[in-house]
């Protein structure tokens, strides 16, 4: 069986495990006291392009969500996302359970309209009873969505223009950020994402590393991050041994294996797309990245499945079922290949 | 200035302050352990046939909510809700203050349909990733609902025949349960309604005492009662000077004031609904309770709002304005023909 | 059997019952935003004599605590207050419901001690492991005590300067704020409190209304309110038929009714604790204040209980026991005379 | 620097790295469901002698304590705990932001007295306010404990026995498990604990893991685990890459390295302690496990600290400081060393 059922069904990148044994000897302080920790975060910083952006590292997206969020939040507001965002659906309730509303709109693709919001927040503070509800805080996105799409760079601003307007900080789910800037779709860098929100996160988990994630706060004078550490343990988000935090970035960001990484994820993933394509097959969303939606028949899905895992995202009207395929860091073109000899037998 | 703003904006039944002045000096122990409170509770036992039904009286309908909720759902449960119910919308984030996500679905006339919820427990279910979503653990519905309008029998039915497959409780807000129960429109008894659900509340405060609410468990025995008065208390609801409740529980039901003053209310609405519609005026929801829903011309609303005052409802986007005219145990008929004649010269 | 229980075991002032009948049929908007509330903020304010103070009526003393404990402090932060608090003790662990530890300190005789407060502050901060520990954000003292005790002002003025130190919130449970300053021992005016601290309450219950406290933020612009009445809501506190706070505490206030109250309960305890004392009897502790705590041979509490209840407080490991006589409001001379007649015949 | 600060300041044993290395490739389905995690349970219940307790893999011990103490709780519920206990000191109130009230007893050099608890507990039920109170629901006991002593196999008993007459819930902290287990002071096996407790973990990050935490429930039909996965992922503890949990348990546990890493520990502290010792400098507590706290001079202090780092435990009123030093399954010979050398130079 051929797996392309996540982006994390490898370990991690060879160079990441070298260096964890190449460093495993070292005596540091714990919890992210390390020098790999500072030096990793000098490279994001550089990265981005700003040298006072508050950089920290947290072992996985649960805490890094919740810890952004609880951390942004007054114990009285919500924070709005896409009904399909990821802090919607699949957290377990983990937002709610810090004591948070996640108020849910319309996603378009998997994307949040900034029209869409300022309608909202034009009709809750025209509300004469909004004192009675949830106060809208912040606003979560994804970059790419939980669907493989993308905002535009004209979109973001839009988006960070309503925020600044009402008063809302702007919080950016990275989780694949990699594959969304790398993808021939994108017209962003990382430094233009650091300069659209108030803070956003770096994946590593699906970018190579074994785990992981870098969350920035790009203006961290205006982010007010004096208990962030506490607030990080509190909700178990710091490592003991935080230097395998530290020497994972160091490794992704010194000479640009993020980038790498997510860049081959992409690749692989636009294959399986020309592939479905040619096979005259559907998609479910026109996705740019390294999540791929097809709409197969049950006989199709029947076949393929035989050799070939991957996700079943949601079952369709017409009886067809949309299906998802990820790509990753350390998807090989011999299974690329593999698959794209089964989808053309489709036909 | 006449209002019809809200059901609470008068005191309470003079038989209430009444009994109040009455009782006011005896000695009673605190926190509902005194012998108004028990006979109130019988009275209620009564009133729905079940002798050995749990009886709990608390401050407000907040806490009535949040206490219920929390204590039929696990940490990782949320409860099910129409998107206009009561719990989603005005309780400033009450229900997730407590870690409970509250599942929206879409209302018809502020109902939840049956069969969308077994739509929606099917496919939750057929996800294979819902162990990572938000538990559904109850269903959380009004009497009348939000929008004035009432389920009848065989929809509440359904609805527990749709919670008794997927083990789910249901309870029933009953915030305005009089003026549903006393509708020409219902097919319920309030007896009908403890037999359908895990869990509902009388609510005095909008029937005419100065506050309170009455929740009940038809079936003790299924509901794992041990730490309810310890819950009540967390989240503020058990009052000090407990005996007030029960006085004005004991004088509400005892000889049927509380449907009195109930119904007292939907005539008085009728009127209001009979004048608006005469006037050729339409309403936003055929509401067959004491909240009334016409849609007004902005010259209307100008008119009506300079001598009666009443809620805005919803800005619609014809430019008309859906308001809502509540009355309560003490509109006076005063009030009523004041309003009709009004009515009569929108024309 | 005469109570001596509590001081919530009888109805209201007659004054309050009166002008709840008077003001019966009056229509007014609902949550507090009546005229009623109006005036009595007014005249509380004018009690404490500063005209800008925010002033806010609450349901009970539950939800003051924790929204009053919610507002002030951040998610890693929590509350420091003596270990027999109520906070610490009698709230059900609604405190931490709302997610904040209460850090407990020492009591000596039910109070806190300026000193221990700093000692424990110096610790902290010299800890080097404190960023991984509950960070103090606030303190929480009660006046009177729940022994009946009382600050002088030189005490309260130490620990409000320890406060302002390290940056801590001070906030004053006022549920029997009037039995303390109405106590001979007291050095103390409401206007004193309110000098001294960052909010207080001055509970109803205890002092002659049938429910409801009052919250004042005495420099409102330091608070940062502006999310206040969404967080009362959210914690249960904010009654509908707001007015009915309004009305009670304008009673209480207009003409020192509040005062006279809280001066009777002062001078019936302490005619109990003159009649305990000449009786040879002692006390846990010798409180100046409407609760007294005599220590009663077990011969002695069977003898009084079987004419007069209280609260048994603390079996002592002498097998003798300490418990609780409380006066009120409403404690009649009567009472008073039937029980030191009583506790005369225990010599 | 030579560090002896903590049991986490170096990376992993090679085993663990080299498997890590090997298995790089392999597609695993995530979030424990692979074949490496089902291996290492089954590698546990085979220790325990348990073949059907239940195991999860958790990413950290934060979590860990979290999502079992907030598992066993009701909401009404808090978790006793020494004062010394890590959940009562160093969670950054992470326990407090589930809503649960950590009940601390004093502790006696680390440990829980099972008499104390008793007392407690009798104390609890005899108060007849205790309705009003945080009712508990379980004690959390660490072996070893923060302070490195250890409990002797009847005190685990009795304290079992206790839990046992009040229906309490027990569960052991194992983060230094291993080092209790293989110390020549305990009499107890990992078999032992399972069988007296209703929970239990087993530490890895402190015994050679680069992280990861095993949970074991060795009676699992009675403790209701159905969704405990969904527990898990919302309080942050499920790991993406989960096979990274199951490698590293693999690996300590197929053929004893876990208890060779622990004794490796407990020798090098044993050396420690001899030196300290032999120098005529007294100990904070009598620890036979990998944590040893002597107590120095100022003067002491700061020779030792030129060369080595270690925790400063606590200052003392005589002037001189409690320090703490750690040993772990990587402390070299040379290190040890170097560290007596110096001590003897103390003299």
């Amino acid at each position: 069986m051929i797996k392309f059922e996540t982006d994390y069904q490898e370990g991690a990148s060879p160079e990441i495990l070298e260096r964890l044994v190449k460093t495993n000897f070292e005596q540091t302080s714990g919890y992210g006291e390390d020098s790999h920790c500072q030096r990793a975060k000098e490279l994001i910083r550089k990265e981005i392009n700003r040298p006072n952006a508050a950089v920290y590292f947290m072992a996985g997206g649960t805490q890094t969500n919740t810890t952004v969020i609880k951390h942004f939040l007054t114990p009285c507001e919500g924070v709005i996302a896409v009904n399909s965002g990821h802090i919607n659906v699949h957290e377990s309730g983990a937002i709610e359970a810090t004591g948070h509303k996640v108020i849910a709109l319309n996603a378009h693709d998997g994307l949040l309209d900034a029209e869409d919001l300022r309608l909202y927040l034009e009709a809750f503070y025209a509300d004469p009873t909004h004192e009675h509800m949830v106060l809208p805080g912040m606003v979560y996105i994804s970059y790419s969505s939980e669907l493989g799409t993308l905002y535009k760079k004209s979109m973001l601003q839009e988006i960070k223009s309503v925020c600044s307007d009402y008063g809302l900080k702007l919080f950016i789910d990275g989780a694949r950020l990699g594959a969304g800037l790398m993808s021939d779709s994108s017209d962003m860098t990382m430094q233009d994402i650091a300069g659209l929100c108030d803070a956003f996160y770096i994946g590593g988990t699906k970018t190579g590393a074994l785990f992981g994630e870098a969350v920035i706060f790009p203006e961290p004078e205006k982010a007010n991050l004096k208990q962030f550490t506490t607030l990080i343990k509190q909700q178990g988000g710091l490592l003991a041994k935080g230097r395998l935090l530290g020497i994972q970035f160091e490794v992704l960001f010194e000479d640009g294996l993020y980038f790498r990484n997510a860049k081959h994820a992409d690749i692989q993933a636009m294959k399986i797309k020309k592939a479905f394509s040619e096979a005259g097959i559907k998609f479910l969303i026109d996705s740019p990245t390294n999540q791929q939606f097809p709409i197969l028949t049950r006989e199709q899905h029947e076949k393929l499945s035989s050799k070939f895992s991957y996700e079943t995202w949601q079952p369709l009207n017409d009886g067809n079922i949309a299906v998802r395929f990820c790509t990753s860091w350390a998807t090989t073109d011999y299974n690329i290949d593999e698959l794209t000899r089964a989808i053309k037998e489709l036909k």
